[in-house]
C-alpha cells in the first residue's frame, strides 16, 4: 500500500535527487513541472491550463493518502484503503462496512465521516526570501528556529486572513526554499461507495507490495459544503478504455517522504539507529494487535485499521532497511557526495557559500543520535501511546500555548491551526476501551524497556506494573467523553491545572521533559538541518540546473512514466492483470484468507469479461502517500488509480530505478466492469461516465 | 507450554530461593529431598525406593522436555508440543503427522526419530570438593575458569570409563556445588501414538498460558536398544481414576531455569538489557516465519514447528518480563538482599568469607552487560542463525578442539560429550532451503542492525545486501548434504583448512572474534558468577538451612503441590476441566482456528461421557522444561501430564506463588476416555493398563 506511512522518523529530509536524472525520475512541484524531461522523453508540453486542472481535481486526504475530483458534483476517487480509517470508524459489530462494503443508492444515504479533512491546492507562492530573511546568519541557531517559527507563523496567518484558505508554508530542498501552499478544505466528507476488504486488499499482508496483483482497492467520497455537495473548480474526466501498454501516463498525488538527498551520515543514521528502532516498534505493536485480535471477532474488527496500518509500515520500512543495508546503494552515494563536494571546493566561491554545509549537518546528526530514543518517547510520545494520552496532552498543551502570541507558539498550535486541532479533539469517532488499554500497557512496557533510568517512568507508573497502571488509567480518566474534553477545552489553563483527571495529570508530569527535548531537537537538530541542507541544496542547484525536484513532503506533486511490463527473477511480469488472472490466484489458494473472493465475486464471475485489465505498471516515480493518486493520460483524462509499488520500490525513499521497480495501478476499464457486472451500481457509472 | 525455551539468554542463574518459603514452593534435587515439608504439610514421607523408582521412570527429552515410562516395555508418554519437534521432522507434505496425527497399531508401525536423543537419570554424586580444589583462590579469573573446565572434562571422562553412562558435571547454586550426574542415554526413540495438533493444541497461541484449557497435549513414543523395546528399571503405574481435587500430586521433570536467586543488579540486567534483546529477537522472528508461512500451506508446514517454538517463547518472555517491570518485585527482591547482606557484614566471620559476593557479581554483570549484544550476536550465533551456519561452526571447531587435550577443550568438545556432537551432525533431519534462506537474511539483517560497526559484516556480507548474501551461502554451500558434512568430519582440521565450502569460510572467518568473546565471557563473567554466587548460596544455605533448592538446571527435580482451583480477577477457576467444557469453547469460537476441533473429536462427541475431566491445576512449582513430567499420587501413580502454567506462573522465574498461580496438566482419565472413545486405541489402553 501506498498510503503515507505516519510514524515519525527522526528527520524527513526534502532535497534534490542526485544527478543525472534516471528516466523516467522526478517527484516534481507543481510551480517547477519536469516541461523539458516530458518534452524531450515523450513529446509532450503540457499547457498551464492542462496542469492547472489537474492540481484542482487532485485530493489530499489529510490521514495519509491522494485522491481526485471525478465528477461535477464533488464525486472523489481514493484508494479503499485510503478511505478504510473513514469506513472502520462508521463499522460497528452489526454493520461492518469494511468486511462487506457500502454503497449508497441516493445521496441521503451518503455517510459523514466523523474526523476526516480533505485539502484541495489552490495556489503556490515562494516565500524564501521572507522567511530567510529572519533567521540572520549571526543568531544561534536556537534563536534561529525561533524566529522562522514565528516568520512562518505569520505568514500563515496573514494568508488566511487575506485569502480563507488553509495556508501552509511548505520546507522544500530541506531547507533551501519555503513555499506557501494554500488549500479548499472541507470537514464534510461522505462515503458513497466500498467494495468488500476481501477484493480490496485481496492477497492480503502476503501479496502487499508484489505484483501481479488484483486488487480493487477503490472507495468513492462525495466532499461537501454547507450540506450540498460541492461543485469543484475541477475534476478529471474518465477514460472507460484506460491505461495502454506502452503510453505516456502521469500522476498528480502526495508522496509522503524520501530521503534521496541525504548525506551519507546521515542515511547511515537512519540505517543504523533510526531504522531498526521503528521496525521494533512495529513488530511489537504488530504482535500486540495480532494478540488482542486473535481474542475475537469483534476484537478483529476493532483493531483492523490499525493492524493493517502497522503491517504496511513494517513491509514497507523493512523494504528499506534492507536498500539501506545494500553496501551499494552506500557506497554510491558516498561517491556521489565525494563528486560534489570536491566540486565545491575547488571553486572559492562556491566553498565559502557552500563548504561547510556537511559538517553542519553531521553535527545535527550527532545530537539527533545522542536524543533519538528520549525523544521517540517523549516528544513522539510512544511511552504513553494512545488516544487517551495523546487528547491529554493537545488539551494541556492548547491551554499553555494559546496564552502566547501566534509567533511564539509551537507550529501545531498556530492561529491557522487552531480550527483543525479542535476539529480533532472534539470528533467522536469510536473509542475501544479494551483496545486502548493494551496499546497503552505496552507502550508503558516498551517505555520501561528503551529508557529504564528515566525517573519519570516510576513517576508515571505510580508503583504499579505497566500492565495494572494501564488498566487503571483507562478506566479512571474521563478523556474519552467528548463533553469532558470540551469542558477541558473551553475552560483554559485555570481549568487544566485545576483537573484530577488522571491522564491530564500525567501529560502535566511529562510535559516539562518532553518540550525540552523537542527545543533541542528543533534547535540543535531540525535548524542546522534546514541550514546545512540549504547548502548542500544549493550547490546541487549550482551543479544540477534545473533537474532538481525537492524531496517529497506530503504535498502536491506531478510525477510521470510509461505503462510497462518488467523482468524479475527471470519471469517476465506483464503490464497489466486481468480478471481472469484474479480467479485463477483465489484458485490457486483454494480461495482461503487472505486469497477468498467475497460473494458477490463468486456470483459475479459468469458475466465478466475475464480479458478485462485490472491491475497494471507503470515507470513512475512514486512513494507512500501517493496511495490514490488519479493516473492520467495526455489528454488529462482518468486512466487509472495508483495503490501500490513492487518491492524494488521500497528502495525508492533512496534512489528511483527502472529496471524492476514499478508503482501500481488499479485500470479505470477494470473499475467499470466491477461496478457494472459485480456490484450494477449505474447510479455511480453515470455520474462518472456521462458525457457533459 | 512449559518446554524448556532454548535461547541463550546472558546468565541463567542457579542459586537457592528467597526465605522463608511459600507452601508448595521449591524444585527439589532427587538426592536432597524436601522430606521435612512433605511431612509437615501432607504428613507424607516418601520412601528411598518410592524416590528410585520416580527417578528411573523420569525421562529427559533432550531437546527441551521431559516424559516419564509409562509401561515395562519402554513405552514413554509426554507432551505433545515436547514430540513435535520428532513429529514434524517425520512429516511430509504428504504424510503431515502434525494436522493428521499418528497411530502405531503394531510395533513395527513404530517410527524411529531422525536426531532425538533421551535421558533417564541413574545416579548422582557430589563432587564439588573435586572441583573447587583445582580452582585456587589466588587464581585469576581465567585460570580459575581453565581448571575447573579442565576438572569438570576431566571427572566425566573418567566417569563415563568407569560405568559407561552418560556423565555430566552439573552447576548447582551457580557454583556452590557441583554434582555428578550419569544418565543411560537412548538415540532409538520411535513415535507410537500422537493426536492431532487441533486438539493438542486447541487454543492455540490465544489460550497458552491460560486456563481453563482442553488440550490432549500429550503423545506417545518407544525407546529401543539394539532393536528392541527397552525393559526400564522403573515405569510409572497407570491411575486410571486420576487426580482428586485437594489431593496431594508430585512431579519429577526437568525445569530449564529459573532466576530466583539473582541479586537485584542481575535482575536489572535481565530487565533492562537481556529479556528486551531477546523479546525484540523473538518478534522478528515470529513474523519473519509468519511472513514465510502466509505464502501457502506448505510453507506453514515447515516453519510451524519453528513458530510454535518462538510463539510459546515470545508470550513466556513477555510474562517474565511483565514481573520484572512490577516495581514491587524488585523492591522485595532488594529489601530481602539487604536483610541477608547486614546478617552476613554483622559476623565478622560471614563477613570474611561470604562479604564479597554481591560485588565480585556486580563486576561480573557489568562485564556481561558490555559485551551483551555483540556476544549474542558471535557467541551464542545469532548474526548467523540457521542449520548450516550452526553445521558449519560445528565442524570447524570439532577439528580445531579435538587436536587438544580433552581437559584444554570448549567444553561441549569434551571426549565425552562428542558422540552427541557426531550424532547431531550426521543426522538428517528434513532440510527446506527457502526456510534456511529466510532465516539467515533476517539473520544477516539483524546483526547490520545490532552491531553496525563490525567489520566482520562486511567481511561475511561480501559487497551483497543481507538477502543476496544469504541466497548466495544457502545455494552455493554444500553442507545440506550429510555425505558432504560426513566427509568434513572424518578429513579432520587439514580437510576442513582447504575447504573452499562458502558456509566453511563464513564460520572460520568469524571464529576468531567469537572465541575471544566466549573466553571474555567465560572468565570474567562465568567465573566471577560462580565464585560470587558461590558466596551468596552459602551466606544463604547459614541463613536458611535445609530449605535451600537450587535456581532450575535443565536436571531432574522433585516438585508438589495440592490439585486445586483459584480465584483471578473475581472469577472462580476449578480445579478441572471438562470435556463439556471443550465442546462449549470450541462453539463459542464458532469451532474457527485455532479453536476448530478435529474430525475425529467431532464425530466422537455422542461417544464420550462428557463430565470426565480433562485438564486440572495444581500448586506445583514448575517452569519451562517441565512439560511432559508426570504427575504422580502418593502411590507414585501417574494420574496425570504437566502441560503448561497459567499467565502468572511466568513470574516463577524469580519467585513462586500460590494465589493465582496454578500448573496445568492433562488428566489420566481424560487420557484413557479420548484413546478409547476418539482414537479407539485398545492397544494402547491396554498396555496402560493391564495389570501386572
Amino acid at each position: 500500500m501506498r498510503k503515507l506511512i505516519t510514524l515519525t522518523i527522526a528527520i524527513l529530509a526534502a532535497l534534490p535527487a542526485a544527478l543525472p536524472l534516471r528516466a523516467d525520475e522526478g517527484m516534481w512541484l507543481f510551480n517547477k513541472p519536469p516541461l523539458r524531461q516530458l518534452q524531450q522523453r515523450y513529446d509532450f508540453t503540457p499547457s498551464a491550463a492542462w496542469l492547472d486542472k489537474l492540481q484542482k481535481a487532485a485530493v489530499r486526504f489529510n490521514n495519509g493518502g491522494s485522491a481526485s475530483f471525478v465528477s461535477p458534483d464533488g464525486l472523489i476517487i481514493t484508494n479503499h484503503h485510503v478511505g478504510f480509517d473513514c469506513i472502520q470508524k462508521l463499522s460497528t459489530a452489526e454493520r461492518d462496512l469494511v468486511a462487506n462494503g457500502y454503497r449508497a443508492r441516493t445521496r441521503a444515504d451518503e455517510l459523514q465521516c466523523p474526523d476526516l479533512e480533505i485539502n484541495v491546492l489552490m495556489s503556490i507562492e515562494d516565500v524564501t526570501s521572507r522567511v530567510n530573511a529572519t533567521a540572520k546568519p549571526n543568531m544561534s541557531s536556537g534563536d534561529a528556529e525561533a524566529a522562522r517559527r514565528a516568520a512562518l507563523n505569520a505568514i500563515e496567518s496573514e494568508s488566511v486572513q487575506k485569502t480563507g484558505l488553509r495556508s501552509d508554508v511548505v520546507t522544500l530542498y530541506q531547507g533551501a526554499q519555503y513555499h506557501l501552499y494554500r488549500y479548499k478544505q472541507y470537514t464534510d466528507v461522505r462515503l458513497v461507495f466500498a467494495p468488500e476488504e476481501g477484493i480490496a486488499f485481496f492477497g492480503g499482508d502476503p501479496d502487499n507490495f508484489e505484483y501481479p496483483r488484483f486488487n480493487l482497492d477503490i472507495s468513492f467520497f462525495r466532499a461537501y459544503e454547507n450540506g450540498k455537495p460541492v461543485k469543484p473548480d475541477a475534476y478529471l474526466t474518465w477514460n472507460a478504455t484506460g491505461a495502454k501498454e506502452g503510453e505516456l501516463v502521469l500522476v498528480a498525488g502526495h508522496p509522503g517522504g524520501t530521503d534521496r538527498i541525504d548525506t551519507a551520515t546521515h542515511l547511515a543514521f537512519l540505517r543504523d539507529v533510526s531504522y531498526p528502532w521503528v521496525l521494533n516498534y512495529l513488530r511489537r505493536q504488530e504482535l500486540m494487535l495480532e494478540l488482542y485480535s486473535e481474542r475475537g471477532t469483534e476484537n478483529a474488527r476493532r483493531a483492523r485499521d490499525d493492524l493493517l496500518s502497522i503491517e504496511n509500515s513494517r513491509k514497507s520500512y523493512q523494504g528499506s532497511l534492507g536498500a539501506l543495508q545494500d553496501p551499494a546503494l552506500l557506497a554510491r552515494k558516498r561517491a556521489e557526495e565525494q563528486k560534489l563536494r570536491q566540486a565545491v571546493t575547488a571553486n572559492p566561491e562556491l566553498r565559502a557559500q557552500y563548504g561547510e554545509g556537511w559538517d553542519i549537518i553531521d553535527k545535527a546528526i550527532a545530537k539527533s543520535r545522542a536524543i533519538y530514543v528520549e525523544r521517540q518517547m517523549l516528544v513522539s510520545g510512544y511511552a504513553l501511546a494512545g488516544d487517551l494520552f495523546s487528547k491529554a496532552r493537545t488539551l494541556v498543551r492548547y491551554a499553555d500555548e494559546t496564552q502566547k502570541p501566534n509567533e511564539q507558539r509551537l507550529r501545531e498550535f498556530r492561529e491557522t491551526n487552531l480550527e483543525s486541532v479542535r476539529f480533532g479533539l472534539l470528533a467522536e469517532p469510536p473509542f475501544y476501551a479494551d483496545l486502548e488499554t493494551a496499546k497503552l500497557a505496552d507502550a508503558l512496557s516498551f517505555w520501561m524497556e528503551s529508557t529504564p533510568n528515566d525517573p519519570l517512568i516510576a513517576q508515571v507508573l505510580n508503583g504499579k506494573s505497566p500492565r495494572h497502571r494501564a488498566v487503571e488509567l483507562v478506566q479512571t480518566t474521563e478523556l474519552a467523553d467528548p463533553r469532558i474534553r470540551k469542558e477541558l477545552l473551553e475552560g483554559g489553563k485555570a481549568k487544566i491545572d485545576a483537573s484530577k483527571d488522571p491522564m491530564i495529570v500525567v501529560a502535566r508530569l511529562v510535559d516539562a521533559r518532553s518540550r525540552e527535548l523537542r527545543g533541542q531537537y528543533e534547535s540543535e537538530v531540525q535548524e542546522p538541518l534546514r541550514q546545512g541542507y540549504a547548502k548542500v541544496a544549493n550547490a546541487k542547484f549550482h551543479a544540477g540546473g534545473d533537474d532538481v525536484y525537492p524531496d517529497a513532503t506530503f504535498t502536491l506533486r506531478l510525477a510521470f512514466g510509461s505503462v510497462k511490463g518488467y523482468t524479475a527473477d527471470a519471469r517476465v511480469q506483464p503490464w497489466t492483470t486481468t480478471f481472469a488472472g484474479l480467479y485463477e490466484r483465489a484458485g490457486e489458494h483454494k480461495n482461503a484468507a487472505p486469497w477468498a473472493l467475497p460473494k458477490s465475486w463468486s456470483d459475479a464471475k459468469p458475466k465478466l469479461s475475464m480479458t478485462t485489465p485490472f491491475n497494471f505498471v507503470a515507470t513512475i516515480d512514486s512513494v507512500g502517500g501517493n496511495s490514490g493518486s488519479p493516473v492520467v493520460n495526455r489528454a488529462g483524462e482518468f486512466v487509472g488509480i495508483l495503490f501500490d509499488g513492487n518491492l524494488p520500490t521500497l528502495g525508492y525513499s533512496f534512489a528511483y530505478q527502472d529496471v524492476d521497480a514499478r508503482s501500481i495501478a488499479v485500470h479505470s476499464a477494470g473499475i467499470i466492469e466491477a461496478l457494472r457486472n459485480v456490484y450494477g451500481a449505474t447510479e455511480l457509472i453515470q455520474e462518472l461516465t456521462k458525457t457533459r
